[in-house]
This record gives C-alpha cells, structure tokens and sequence, in this order.
C-alpha cells in the first residue's frame, strides 16, 4: 500500500504581514535611482496610476506624465462609452451607496464607440504625454490598429487573470506572439501572480507584466471567486519568472505590481519583493486630479451576473503632486510616496532598484505590531 | 534515558486561511462540465442543500432538483415529527432570541410519525424530483426500509460524527456494509472529517461520504466539545482517503464537504481542495423558498441536555435561483455560487471538477489580506 | 568564524488554538470512564475547583464532593484571615470597579489566624466529604502538621511557579522531599508547566501537579511579568514528564491543568492534550453556591506592590451542579461540562481518559474557523 | 535549466507574540543583580529614558539617575532651539489634534543654539548626575566636542537607522571609529536591528547599541517606509551579535533595546531575548515629571516632508519612581517595572541579567491566550 497523497499548500504574503529589515550601509535618499523602463520608454518614477475610471482620465494621464510616472487609460470603461463621461462619473459620484451598483451594472451596459476610443488617444498625444492605454483581450484584436494609429505608445492588456492559452470551443482566443509582432507598441499584460504563468507569457514576447490577482480595495475576488495571492507572494514569484527568463533570453521584461497598495510602505515592500514599478488605484483616486471625485470602483464592480467590487469612499486628500512628492502633514503614508521610497533606500544602502531587490524582508505581521494598537486607543484623535 | 515523547499537532485550514492560484491556462467559464454522479444519479450542479429543518423541505427539495442540484430532507426533525411543520416553523420565528432555545429543545421531543416518513417521501416523488433522505444512525435500521417502499432515491445517514464501528455495551449500532446490502438506494454517509475513518467508511460500501465537522453557521461544537477539523484540511484528507481507496477498489465514492460555506469563494476553494460535492445551509436558508424564513438552526441546536448551536437569522436575500445562479447585485459572494464555480475554473484552467482538484491553493489569511479592511472602514455604506 | 548562535523560540499553543480530531471509532458517551486518582483517593469525576476565594469556601467545597469531584480551599486568604468571610466578601462585591484593587490590597494584609486554618478544615471533614487545602510554600512548613492534626485528606502547595529547587541566601525554602515524608496526605505541586521542571518535582515524591503559569481569567501574569505558557503546550509537555517519570519510577503521578478554561471544549482538549484532570476557577464562580456572588479574583491580584490581575465579573449562571452536569439552554460550552466531556470522548472513541490522551489534535486557530464570525454578527440576539 | 530562485522571507516576533517559561530553579527575587555597565558608568537598574522631548528634560534626568537609572537628553530638539522650553512644550499641548502635526513642523524648524547646547550639559552635571545626551550624526563632528567640554559623560549618537558605512556623494559621513577616538566619553549608537549591521558597528569601536527600527508608540516607520524588525527578533540578532563581537575582540558592548515597551512584561521579554538594557519612551512620557504633560512625540514626527508619527496622548499615571518601583494598585503592567523584572527574574531562576538570557521563551500570540478577551469582555469596569 503507497502512502496517501495529501495536497500541500504553501504560505503566501501580503504587504501588512512583513517589513523591510534596515541595511548594513545606508546611502543619501536624495542620490537614489528609481527610473522605470518599458520598452524604449523612461520614467523617472516608476508609478503607473491604474486604469481604472475613477482614477484616470485624459486630464490625470496628461498630468501624471508631467510628474514623471505614467496613468493607463481605461479603453472599455466610461471614457469610451460616453462622449461626455463627465455627466456619467457626477451620477455615480451622487448616488446612495444601497442604490450604486446596480446603476454601475447599467452605465457598463453601453457600447464602446470607436471613434472615443481614438479620440481619448489623441487627446494625450496632444499634449505631448507618452499615452499609455487598457484594453480587454476580447476587444485587443479590433481596437489595438485603431489606438496604434491615433499615436497611443504602449499597450496593456488586461483582465482579472490573463494567461498565454486560452481555451475555448466556441471562439479563437488572442495571441500574444502574433499581437507583439503586429502592433509596433510594446505590449504590457496583466493580471497574473504565479511563476509558471508569468514565464509563459514573457515567451511570447511581451515588454511587461502587470501582477497582481484580488488585491486591490475596489475588488471582491477574494470573496467572490476564492481567487488571489497576497502581493509580496506574487511579486516574488514573478521576479524569480524575470530573473529567470532574463537568463534564458538575456531579455529584461519589467514586472509592475498592481494593486493592493495603501501607503508608502507598501510601496516600499513591493520594490524589495522585486518589483520593477507599481500600479496604484484607490490611493491616486484620492488625488484632486481624479475623475472619481473622491470614490472608487473596479472594472469588474459593473458585472452584470457576478459583480466583484462596489464603489468605495475614499476621499479627496491632496493633489498628485502631493500625494507622489509630499510635503504632507499626514503621518499615515498615504502622501509622499515616492519620498518613502526614496527614504527606504537609502536605510536599505539600495542605490538603484536592482539593489533594492536584494534587500532583506521578514515576516513581521501589523496585526502584532508592538505600541501600534495602543497608539490608536489612546490617540488624541 | 530516552528522549521525551511530546504530543505532535498538525495545523489545519479552513476557508477563509487559503486562496486560489490562477492557472497557466484559462478555458472559457461557459464550456466547464461540473457535474456530480451519486451512485447512478447525475446532477448538473455539484451542489446541495442541507437536511436541515431551516433549509429544506418538499417544495424547497422539488425546486432545488429543478435547478439541477439536490435538497435533502430531514427525517429526523419537524417534517416527520408534525402534520403541519408551518405551523411550528411560524412559532420559531416568531420568538424572541432568548426564548427560542428552551422552545427548541421543547418542540424536538415530540415524536417520530413513521406515516409522516413515507408520506414526505411520495409528496417529492410526486413531483418527479430525485428524493433523498436523511435518517440519523439510531433510526435508520427501523425507516431504511420504510423510505425505500415509498420510493425514496438516496438515503443520507447522518450525525455530528459517524464511524464504520461504533462501540456500546448496551445496544448494537448500525453497520453500514449490512445496510448497504439491505437497501437497493445508494446510500451516502456523514459526517467524517480524516482520511482514516473516510477510508474506513468507504470500505463498507456506501457511495458517498459527507466532510465536516462542526464548521457550519448554526453549530457550535468547536466551542461547546472542542471537536472540528476546519474544512479545506478535512476536504484534503478525505479527498486522499477516496484517492486512495479508487487505487485500491477501482470504485469512485464521491465525498462531499457539508458545512461552513459563506459565500462563492468557499465554494471555490472546496473543489480545488478535492471534493465532489458541496452541502450548503446557512446560505440557501437566505432563500425566499427556504422553510426557515429567514431563520436557520442544526439539528444539534434542540439537544435536551447539551444543545450546539442556536437559531441565528440570516435573513431573506433573494430566490434560490439567484442563490445558485444569479444575475445579482450583491457583491460579497452570497449570490450566483455556480456562475462564481464556473468563472473560477475558468480562471484556473480546469475544464471539469477533477481538473479543478489539481489546481494550486496558498495559504493567505483573509484577515491579513491588503485593502479589505481598509474597504470596509471606508466603504461609502 | 564559528556561526552566529540565535536563540531558538517554539511555538506554544492554547485552548483557541487546536481543536479535537474525530475517531475512526466511537463509543456510546454513557459508557465512558472519566475517573481520577489522586493517591488513594478516586474522584468520579475528573473536575477540580480553584483554591480561589471567590470559588471555593466550606460549602462550596462540600457540594463539590458530593457531586464526585474535588474543591481546594486556599488556606492564604479570607477563609482563614477572618472569622467572618461573608462579610468581607460581601464588602468586595459592592465596591466600584476602580476602588476594588486597593481595597483588596488592604484586606489581604490582616494575618493568619491558626485557629481558623484548623476549623475550616474540621468544617468539611464533619460533612463527610474529602477535605483538600492549599497552602503557599512559605507557610507550608508552619501550617501543614496543623492541617494534618485536624483531618485534612490532600494537600495542595500552590504559588504563580513552584520549583523544586529555591535559592535565597536569606532563609532555607521548603524541601518537597522532606514534606513528603513529614506529612501522610498526598501532596500536589503547582503551578508549572515544563517538562524538565514537572519532572524534578515528580522525583520529590508528591502526589500530583498543577500544570498553569498565567492562562487564567483573573490573571494578568502574561501582562505584567510576560511569564507564562499557553495550556495546551505546558498540559502536552507535563503529560510528556509524567510518562517519562513513569517509565523511571513505575510511579504514576497525575497532572491537573488549572486555569483558562471556559467552555467545555477547553475541557476537552485538556484531556486530549494529556491531562488526567482539570482545576477550573472562573467558571464555577458563575455557580449559585460561589461565594463570590458573580465576582471573581485571582490570589496574586492582592499583592501589595505589584498586582497581577484584579476583580471580574463573571455573574452568576446556574448551580454548580448544573454547570458540571447540565441540562441547559446555554449553547456556549459554558455548561454541563462533565456531558461535554464524555460526549467528546464518545465522538473520539475514547472509553477512557487514558485513551482520550492519544486522540489527535489539530492547530485550527478559532479566529479564522469558518461561519463563526458571521453567526455572531448576524445572531438574532 | 536552473531551478527558479524564490526571496526567503524570515519570520520575526514582536513582544506580543512572546512569553518566557518558567525556571527548574526559582530564586529570591531580592537578590537579583539587574545592573548595567555603560563603559565606566554602572547603573544600579538597567532601565534608560528616551532621548524624546515629551520624555526627558533636564529634571526629568537629574530625577531618573538619582533612581539609579539614566535618562537621555535629546540635544536636536527643543531644549536645544529654544530658550524657553516649557513655553513651546506648553504650546503643543494645548493645540488640537488635528493641528498638532503642522505645529510641530514648524516648531522643529527653528535652528539649534550651539550655547543652549552646552548650557542643557553644565544643568545636569551641576546636579552631579551622570549627563547622557544624544546627537544626530550630522550634527555630532560639529556639537561633540562642545559637549564634552560641558562635562557629559556618554554620547548617543542616534537616527532612525544608523550604519558603520553612509554613502553619498555630496558630503563625508560620519565615521565612528574617528569619533571614538576623538572623544573621550563612551559613545551609544543607534538604531540598528540585524546581526550584521550591530556588528559591524560594534567594530567601530563604539560602548553600546540602541537596538530598535520602527517599534515605538509614537513612531509610523512601518507604515510610511515600510521599515522595521519587531523588538524580540532585532533583540535576538544583536545580541548574537554582541556575543560574537566579544568572542572575536574580547570586548562586551551592551545592547539596549529601544522603543515599543508597553508594560512590564515587554521588558522581562526584552532581557530574555538578550539585551543589556532598556530605553522607555511612551511609559515615562506619562510620569508626572516627563515635560509633555501627558503627551508624547517622536523625533521623526516633525520631518517637513516625510512626517513619521504624530502626537498621543499618554496621559499622566503616576510618579517616575512609582512607574519604576511602585507600589501600584495598576494590574496592567504598567507600573513597577522593575518589581516586575525581578519578580520574572525569580522565577526564572535568573539570579543576574547574564542568566535572564538564558531562559528559555515561547511563541504565544496575546491574541489567542485563553482567558484574556473573555476577561476583558465581561470585566466590572
């Protein structure tokens, strides 16, 4: 008789449960290297606003740009419904929380107009921001020689799990080798979180992969679907994928972790797990410049039969520029996030964020934190 | 000297501790086959509601036989013991929470009618729905054969914990292979929750094994006997008892994991843990069609002497219909389990159940997940 | 270079911690042998209550007995400081929360008086029931032959942590060894809760052990002094002593968890994890016959410079023979606990308590067990 | 191909995740020997005051050391840029919370009084207790020798994380083993967390580590940066370290752990996990002679662009003697630390600091002690 087969799980991480461990060397924060490459294209700070369409909108793209990151713009959400998406977001924004979704599952309901989906290209174009623009897979094949005309830059390809096969009897999924060769943008797609599947997808010849499955505030996959791993897990996980495709094809393919970020540490915690640069939802939406007015929703929240996410309150707390580069009053590290990753850096002695990959994490759980509760209890707040 | 002997504990996992991996694979939710064989009965859905006198009765059990799942009848509760449930059921809901245990215990010792037994029976029969039963071990010897003649489908023998050997000096328990014999039905036992006694109780020759013990909303055994093993373990293990006993016999005895589930994502996580099966109660007592009216207890709750459990309401969210298959509004993963199964497997690559059992799980506590918390705090509700 | 050397941390685990693994047999609950021995004395059932004096007094002591088990009364406190307790303990109970702690550090100076040591004594004897003390090492020498004199059966030498070796260079500590010999009752230790000092003690001679360093409901030992290790970590390595002692001396002596329990359930796992019997306060100062009329103390919260716990309210909930022997209503383990006990036993196929110490135990943290959290959130109380 | 290579993350324990076990051996807690060795200087308790302007002053120094212990003074905060102290002190108090944060920037950018410095020195030596201050190590080349001309004794050299090696471009660092030998006093650094780091430092030439990243009340490094080792580990680490250094150059350099104390129990767990000494922020900010007035900040709390904590309100509990030696009618662990030291220490059997190292200490989350929330629960107050 052979000995029963038990399933084995293994433990995952998120980012409340480790914490960065200081360097042996420390360095100036102020002489840190934290330049993000996609394809040909530089960022001088490796923060992607997600495209999501309470957070980016032409104005916000145009902006972040300028600031030196990137925003994503959303190509199967409001912006290309809707001439005036603005009419649109206002209703969102003033309706009761117990009456918000099934007006989300509604609004979702009207077709994408292909003339927007140019339009909101060549509006970024316009004012000479590296245009960077989300589709769906169903929709890549269709609209990707559309956008590639209006001037987009680079492409993401997005959907809750994204994988390099597809199966199914009743239609020809997409195929990311032929669309690399086809379209001329580099071609950036999302979601995944495991090794296996982020390898398979920098094979077919991908400048980039989005990682990042439930986390984010706006989503309920977790609940809904029991589907997820915790952002330092993933990020790991598909670092070692990098590394070792890097090896194999002496190519560099950036992962961006997206989603699942509320701070600075957080931040933080996701370049020392591996990442080349992070993709930021509810935090952005906070920002003045935010088509959300203050809330925020998930493209899968409009689901018509299995919605995964509602319309969350998250506020407005500062402008981008703030909320990126500080200076702030606010001791919770929601603002000056690129200064906390700066200021990391140089406690870990990471110059550049290749060091900082290499800098010690332990797994140290908020929850038993000590001083943190009691500070709350007894705040003067 | 030798070396101290310490006591070795094992750790155990339920829902909420675990997560699912998405694939290297998807495959299109529409084209995954989840159906579920019980000695020769196949239902299209893997899914079934709990003999529990909250969750079903005649109409529920038609209806749910409708939908492609099966509902299975408690005859050892108010169906059996009274001509007219209604009326009992009406007296439940309508006391106040601190009087309503006593009135249980009251209302439970009222006698077995076995004319009842037969004529729930026939009233499912007669709606040409597949009938399955519930007796628990003491009563089985005397009804089997009385629900068999009333044409009867498939008997459940359940209580908190069944073993194929029971020990007493006073009375001769049941043995299964003897009833397995005397009965043409299939006949599905439970609850058990390790590989031994599932493997044990297997070779008697039963054709279904329900998993769990002591997870479910109404039931508190864990507090009141220190007695449960959470149910992603207890799935695990039985799943590697039927494993091992199909290499051994050649014969594929489904299990089935009954209890604890609060939502799709439970659901989920049940298959990819290696059951066949899931036993649903608390969620389907939200059903408008549910007896319970919005209230829910276990056949543990009304014990004279040590009662686990009490009534809890659950309240009334919406048909069974939309329970199991949507479109729905909610977000929180009560709704629509079997589009959230589909989707799921979908994500996961798995184009059947068998598929979905080798499908990677992880360990991530819910409670330490990022941005949930957070959602919650700052939810708009 | 030799490699760094970091001190090593085991995990210990409490009550909330595991839960109790179902049997492959099971036995009918009636039939079950739950004695305990504790020299020549045979308990019927394994249950002890806390030499507290907000547990136990002479009457308490009494009914205890009468029901087949055993209570201590603690000869360091009113008992035995005043000639009318009742009152005292009366003064306690009507004082404010933040007033009580000074309170109960002034009425705790008032000294000994011998003469009562002797009569409370004679008061328990002269109901015919076993008469059980507890004494503080520093007073043990001094008051045992007088306890001996006036009838005591067993006696108990309790402090927060008793070794077997004291080192002062101020006065000579008690010797165990010496004790045993001067004094014909059986002696029980406590409180410890390692293997290498459980096993010390047993080779002095005595006749049991207390196994508990800081677990109980009116104790903040954990807080104040960061001393202690949870129950069932400290019961499994006593019960690994106790084996290996065995083994050495063919002497079996009986170990006794005393403190933290709250339900039957903690009971349960008690006996799993190793024990042959339970020392239980705060629950039976919720019996009618408690002289502490719904309040609860511990003997270290008096201390007069550094407090270790302070006065609860536990109210008061039935009688003492009810807590132990039910029926009741009450669906939170908190009674009929010796029904808890052997229906556990029946579940696990234990027909001794010998046999229930080779039961399994899973770690299945009571935090994340499914449904629980939901029941309660959504209890119609 | 090569295997894939996965970060490994290490688990690290904070105080509330810990609790020391019970000696074999007891011993007299009065004659336990708790003093600590700082170069020359011994100090009757092994307890240090933090270098915060919500803590220390010169009154509050002169007081701590004549109780035989040594308080910090900051020399980068507002005793050093304001004449009159107690007015601004005065002035933070009395403003509201959620105007408190951009006071305090603005207060903390007045500049440092090179005169006050030397005047803060000659205040505490003139009441002929022994002067520890404490300097950024940007200002230490320039402000040391004043200092030292005033009469200190020991010098603290502090920031959040302080390496052995800084590197930046646009200016020389500070170079301990140059300081070492350009002062005469003994010099403390910190803060640092790992072995490598401690004992690189330790090479410089230094007399003490503050060991510490991120634990205090007031202090939100983990959630701005993301920074931080929870104080049982980091203790663990250094304290390897130390032993190391010593086995390698013959020298001891204790180690103190800084920050994040709560109660008693916190700092018989700190000398557990192998530390010389303890530096007390938030517990002495609520003595009657700390100069917040029952308020409490951290030094990175007023950065202009990056703040990292704000102002708590600790509230005013007692005298510092009381806080230290009691009595107390406190139960939560708050008061007497040093009772409560010794007090473990006996228990433990640890008759010196030396042996307290050596006792043995569990994982036992607070979280899940038996007992503790049912107390809490159901308490009078």
């Amino acid at each position: 008789m052979t000995a029963p087969q038990f399933k084995q799980l293994r433990r995952a991480y998120g980012f409340e449960e480790v914490a960065i461990v200081p360097g042996d060397v420390t360095v100036n924060p102020e002489q840190t290297n934290i330049e993000l490459k996609i394809g040909k294209f530089t960022f001088a700070i490796p923060v992607l606003a997600a495209a999501m369409d309470g957070v980016t909108d032409v104005t916000f793209a145009i902006e972040m740009n300028r600031l030196g990151g990137l925003a994503v713009l959303n190509l199967d959400g409001l912006q290309v419904r809707y001439d005036n998406p603005k009419e649109i977001l206002a209703e969102i924004v003033r309706t009761a929380p117990d009456k918000v979704l099934p007006l989300l599952q509604k609004i979702y309901t009207q077709p994408i107009k292909e003339n927007l989906v140019a339009e909101r290209v060549r509006e970024i174009k316009a004012a000479g921001a590296v245009c960077a623009v989300s589709l769906i897979p169903a929709n890549t094949k269709k609209l990707a020689p559309i956008i590639e005309e209006a001037g987009a830059d680079i492409l993401f390809v997005q959907s809750t799990v994204t994988s390099a096969r597809h199966v199914s009897k009743s239609y020809r999924g997409l195929v990311f080798s032929e669309l690399c060769k086809s379209v001329k943008m580099p071609v950036v797609v999302g979601n995944c979180v495991s090794y296996s599947a982020c390898l398979e997808l920098m094979r077919t010849g991908i400048s980039g992969i989005l990682v990042g499955v439930g986390p984010g505030a706006a989503c309920t996959s977790r609940e809904v679907l029991g589907v997820g791993v915790p952002q330092i897990t993933a990020t790991i996980d598909c670092a070692a994928a990098r590394d070792a495709y890097l090896k194999e094809s002496g190519r560099y393919v950036p992962i961006i972790t997206d989603g699942g970020f509320k701070k600075g540490g957080d931040v933080c915690k996701a370049f020392v797990a591996g990442t080349d640069g992070v993709m930021i939802g509810s935090v952005f939406a906070q920002a003045k410049e935010a088509p959300g007015m203050g809330y925020h929703w998930g493209m899968s929240s409009p689901h018509p039969a299995l919605p995964r996410g509602t319309r969350i309150k998250v506020g407005t707390t500062g402008t981008l520029e703030q909320i990126l580069f500080g200076p702030t009053s606010v001791t919770d590290g929601s603002q000056n996030l690129v200064g906390a990753l700066r200021t990391a850096m140089g406690i870990c002695g990471a110059a550049t964020i290749e060091e900082m990959h290499k800098v010690e994490m332990v797994i140290a759980p908020a929850i038993v934190t000590e001083g943190k509760s009691w500070q709350f209890a007894q705040s003067g707040k």
